[in-house]
């Protein structure tokens, strides 16, 4: 799709100057020092040459197909420049002109004519205000680009919504001699957008693992689309910057949107197998050792040392990160003992201690390549003075190169001594880090791609459920922007099969009293108009009503005070057993409605022990959701209690991402509390609030 | 102290060696190559020289003093070898030779007699199995360590019980190209002790920051006596491995007690003021900043970019570790509206846009160091090749020479071609990180160390209390290990000024019917037995009692069921209002009693949601324990309920404190639970366990 862009045949550079401090000056550089495959075409109306290329007045001048312009001229001049590149046929114009959308309303304007301009030729913008791309393919090697640091073929590929961080993630590639696969850092994202690109890369074969820097996340349906499809062929590990509201706030002003944003993005993350990082440097350590290396069966790793402390470490990170440290099989412990020294502490981490040479070392690592307990390997070698250590790089490189398990390195050592044994075992294939930690992250992220590739298709499995009379309902206040009366809410959720308490509602004293022999005591009555929102704070709910004589003096005392508003009551079953929850749900902004599930009260309101997962909700999804609270020691029956009805939870958690996926027009809904009881007895809603949106 | 060790006059290397290979000549190399300030004697029977130096068959036969040995020859000719060094007046011995305690019993045995010889002569021991030392005071230079990293002056020093973690910690300064001040890998620790190095380190003036790698604390109160001095004066930096049980098993076997000591270890951190650390490099960075720049005054930063992207992470990165975005004076924001391009944004961070030259990003870090409001910089640069970037490094090294506020950078370049702008940067002191995420949690460290600093002297306030009948008490069960019966709990607790609810004893019915007058129903009846500990599980307790009937049903089906163990009873008001929370001490290991608070149930069980201290508690300490636990607003009164007594909660800790600081034979205490009641209210405690022990 994108192929005109990351694969042009040709490159025009508008805005080409003399000037070596110009953006125009320095692609053309860019593109030379790189070994363009195609002609370059500096377009200046004032020059005859530049770095000795012919120079042309205008992209409709070229006697030649051009597939690709930079341009790098006055923000007002670029519609014009924009015309002639539509009549000569350009495909693609990369914009880095800055003083656009992000200036304010004349420069979305200015960004929009320049869109209409494009489309009207067939073209298409990439930018305003952007960076540029680049492709590393030897038979394109296109850096169209006004970046400095050297490309080199590689299988990473990158998109960064911020040039800065793209150029540092470029940056840490190179400082360690690893190459790239593809760049792009796109600006403002008028037209061709980071989604596509995304896709883009997805499809490409020589790319392994993609790396995406966000600040906001422009189509968010779109953007689970692709990421849940390009998951499931490679790696997508995402830096999403604004986590906190301060971070917010220096990306846009308007915060509070944002803030539920960054809730939303973690969604989209864990539904589409999308790896958030917070850190740039763990984020392009992981990619190198998911770039190189085989795609770990399991969390089952062992750890292999010549040094004590470093070890220690890697245990700590890994089990924290929730690996487990394989137990070695007999055969392997045994083939251990003979091998190595008798100082040497054969069981995980393996110590073979400094002195070992490059047989103990290798065989130690060929033993545990063969032990079906073990499905990846750490590997900590300091470099003793007293030992052949290239002799060890280039045992462990040759059977690195060969090896089905992944297998990554630290390194302790001096470059300038033994910058060999680095050498040697990174070009096996084997990743090499400076520090535990690192190799021990890295890992970690490797196995949690494994288990995001295992995970089985999601089982969206529909309920019965009433949809017609579902639809009549919420039929009553289309077009309206308002909280559904409690027994039209119950009604909902009967329809959808959410169990509820038993729930009437009555208008007059008469309707109560013939009513309560249908429920018998002990019974809650409930204020019902639609202006009291927050009952309960408002006197509106009364409990564990005993008997006839309390039931009518609640009645009296709220039918009083709550009488301008001519409220009717609702009258419920008193549960007295049970365990809180809250399930909730909202519209969403832009990737569909988003499930919430929580304990009650102070562990939402003050833990914030809340989960939260795009609609519709597979099986797996809701049942991750109960049992990824902090919490969920609570519901599986703490300090003795016996466990609550998880499955039917996750019922009820489906039932209403189906009832939110069928009417988009609600916009907000709270079961608060559902009252969860022992395992097979299943849960209640007692409480329900409901409010819908004009669409 | 250590003086015979760290800046020895002369060293002798016995099993000094003519093989490359060996450690004897590993550790002549690195002193000759490091210059070392003194005469160098390998000791060798064998050779009559080695590298050119003559050899003597015995330290006896050197005509010289000899001040430090390095010793690597077999573990049973240690001895012998020792006997001689004590009688030719060697002041320290480092022995590098391995087999002693870490083989078990023999070793053991070995290592203790090694001790028993070098204390009969006045000579210290360093080890055994030990790296060594290192000290680049130039007046000294001495490398008598078997390690690779070249050594030279700078101002952290590092003590590591691991060598494979200390040796990564002077890899990465060396890599960075900063110096070192000292450096021990101590071994064994069987006489020379870590805490006697970080002293030492303490009182040398040249080390301006401290990093410790711990695995093992062997004496917790002399390492709070220590790193409590050391913190007035200077960064204490700790990594200790084995946080996870794993990790722990990886150190040694004796999991369970040392999974308590991480939580020691922790309590003993936070109240010496020791900044502990999961990640080496974080360390080491923290430590890289701390040792070059000012402490900063508080936690208001300002963030300086040239690029947008970078900023943002720095931000999402300071804010979470709590630092505070400052408000650029209004001064400030007019000298930077007429200094900087009308593109830059003049708010927190300060983007002064790629454009900006050695005028705009310079005179922009000198306005805001002016600014009141601010107490750090962190300035992220990337070298835009439109800009002539090794002017602003100068200029930004001019300022950074002269600032009396810590500045800190990220700079985003490659070396081979913008080299320049590092080294011109990092000579001015301002250290340079390669990330946005290292050098905002860096700075994160920095302010901490400056909290720490700003400490006000402990106030260890004693509260009146009743020593004497405290002692008569515990008197009674001295030397037995075991739960005194509730009724002496009781009156303790009223001895040490802990109120609880009221409480009698009665061993009859009729004595209860007595006492029921003076607490007045509704009443709780509970066994008291020594026996029975868990009482509720046992059917031992009967709440709410709220009349006589009820009271002797109770009585009668307790005195039955448990008539085996002829139990008293205990008779108590019955409390329905009032939050509950734990309050706990146990007789702790090696470094005082520890306190415990938490919010009860659930919240310490499933959530862990508990804070541990160290006796004796501050006023201030008892408040962070109740401040610190992440459910405090409950006790600040979330959902509309009432503050609970924070102050009274805090007196009785400190209370306890005192009790259990006493009483070192109080093994362990639990008030659990305690009715927190209203600001003002107080609080009552309403059950309690103590148990003593042998002493």
């Amino acid at each position: 799709m994108l192929d005109g862009l990351f694969k042009p045949r040709s490159v025009a550079i508008i805005g080409a100057s003399n000037n070596p401090l110009s953006i125009g000056h320095i692609v053309i550089q860019n593109l030379i020092d790189h070994n363009f495959q195609g002609p370059i075409y500096p377009i200046n109306p004032k020059s005859k040459f530049i770095k000795s290329f012919k120079t042309y007045a205008a992209v409709s001048e070229v006697p030649d197909e051009v597939d690709l312009v930079n341009i790098s001229i006055k923000n007002t001049l670029v519609p014009m420049v924009l015309e002639d590149c539509g009549k000569a046929g350009v495909k693609y114009a990369i914009v880095h002109t800055a003083g656009f959308k992000e200036v304010g309303e004349e420069g979305l304007k200015l960004e929009k004519q320049i869109v209409e301009i494009a489309h009207k030729y067939g073209m298409r913008i990439y930018g305003p205000n952007s960076q540029g791309i680049q492709n590393s393919d030897p038979a394109v090697s296109v850096y169209a680009n006004f970046t400095f640091v050297p490309m080199k073929p590689g299988n990473i590929s990158i998109v960064a919504q911020s040039g800065g961080v793209g150029e540092t993630l470029k940056l840490h590639l190179h400082r360690i001699g690893m190459g790239m696969r593809m760049y792009a850092s796109f600006g403002n994202e008028a037209d061709v957008s980071m989604n596509e690109i995304i896709d883009y890369y997805g499809q490409d074969d020589e790319t392994k693992v993609i790396m995406v820097h966000i600040e906001t996340i422009k189509d968010p349906a779109g953007f689970l689309e692709v990421a849940s499809r390009v998951t499931r062929k490679k790696p997508l590990l995402v830096l999403k910057t604004g986590r906190t509201s301060e971070g917010v706030a220096a990306v846009a002003s308007h915060t509070g949107s944002l803030m539920e944003q960054d809730t939303m993005a973690e969604a989209i993350f864990e539904k589409s197998g999308v790896q958030r990082f917070d850190s740039q440097q763990e984020m392009i350590e992981a990619a190198i050792a998911l770039s190189t290396q085989p795609v770990p069966k399991s969390e089952n790793i062992v750890i292999v040392t010549n040094t004590g402390g470093p070890a220690i470490i890697a245990v700590d990170e890994c089990i924290a990160a929730g690996l487990k440290l394989a137990k070695l099989s007999p055969e392997t412990g045994k083939a251990l003992g003979e091998l190595l020294f008798s100082e040497a502490i054969v069981s995980n981490p393996v110590d073979v201690i400094a002195t070992a040479g490059a047989k103990e070392y290798g065989g130690t690592v060929e033993a545990l390549l063969k032990d079906p307990n073990i499905d990846s390997l750490i590997l900590n070698f300091v470099t003793p003075p007293f030992v052949d250590c290239e002799a060890v790089a280039h045992k462990l490189g040759e059977i690195g190169a060969a090896a089905q398990k992944p297998i990554i390195c630290i390194v302790l050592t001096i470059e300038e001594r033994w910058g060999e044994v680095i050498r040697v075992i990174r070009q096996s294939g084997i990743p090499v880090y400076d520090f535990a930690e690192s190799a021990s992250k890295a890992l970690a992220a490797m196995i949690k791609y494994g288990q995001i590739r295992q995970r089985p298709e999601p089982d969206y499995r529909t309920h019965d459920v009433d949809k017609k009379k579902a639809e009549q309902i919420i039929g009553r206040y289309r077009g309206q922007d308002k909280f559904l009366p409690q027994a039209d809410v119950f009604e909902l959720l009967d329809s959808y099969g959410l169990p509820a308490v038993k729930t009437v509602r009555v208008e007059t004293k008469d309707e109560l009293k013939k009513q309560v022999q249908k429920l018998g005591y002990p019974l809650v009555l409930k204020v019902d108009a639609e202006e009291i929102v927050h009952k309960t704070d408002a006197g509106g709910v009364c409990l564990d009503l005993q008997d006839e004589t309390s039931l009518l003096k609640a009645y009296d005392r709220m039918a009083e005070s709550f009488k301008k508003h001519k409220p009717g009551f609702v009258l419920q079953q008193h549960l007295s057993e049970g365990r809180e929850v809250i399930i909730g749900a909202t519209a969403g902004q832009g990737a569909g409605p988003m499930l919430m599930f929580g304990l009650g009260g102070v562990f939402v309101e003050t833990l914030k022990d809340v989960q939260f997962r795009l609609a519709p909700l597979s099986q797996a999804e809701a049942v991750d959701m109960i049992t990824s609270i902090k919490g969920f020691p609570i519901l599986e029956g703490a300090r003795g209690a016996k466990a609550a009805d998880i499955d039917k939870l996750a019922e009820l958690l489906m039932r209403l991402s189906q009832l939110v996926s069928d009417f988009p027009q609600i916009d907000e809904m709270d079961l608060n509390p559902v009252f969860a009881f022992e395992k097979g007895k299943g849960a209640q809603v007692v409480d329900a609030r409901l409010k819908v949106r004009k669409l």
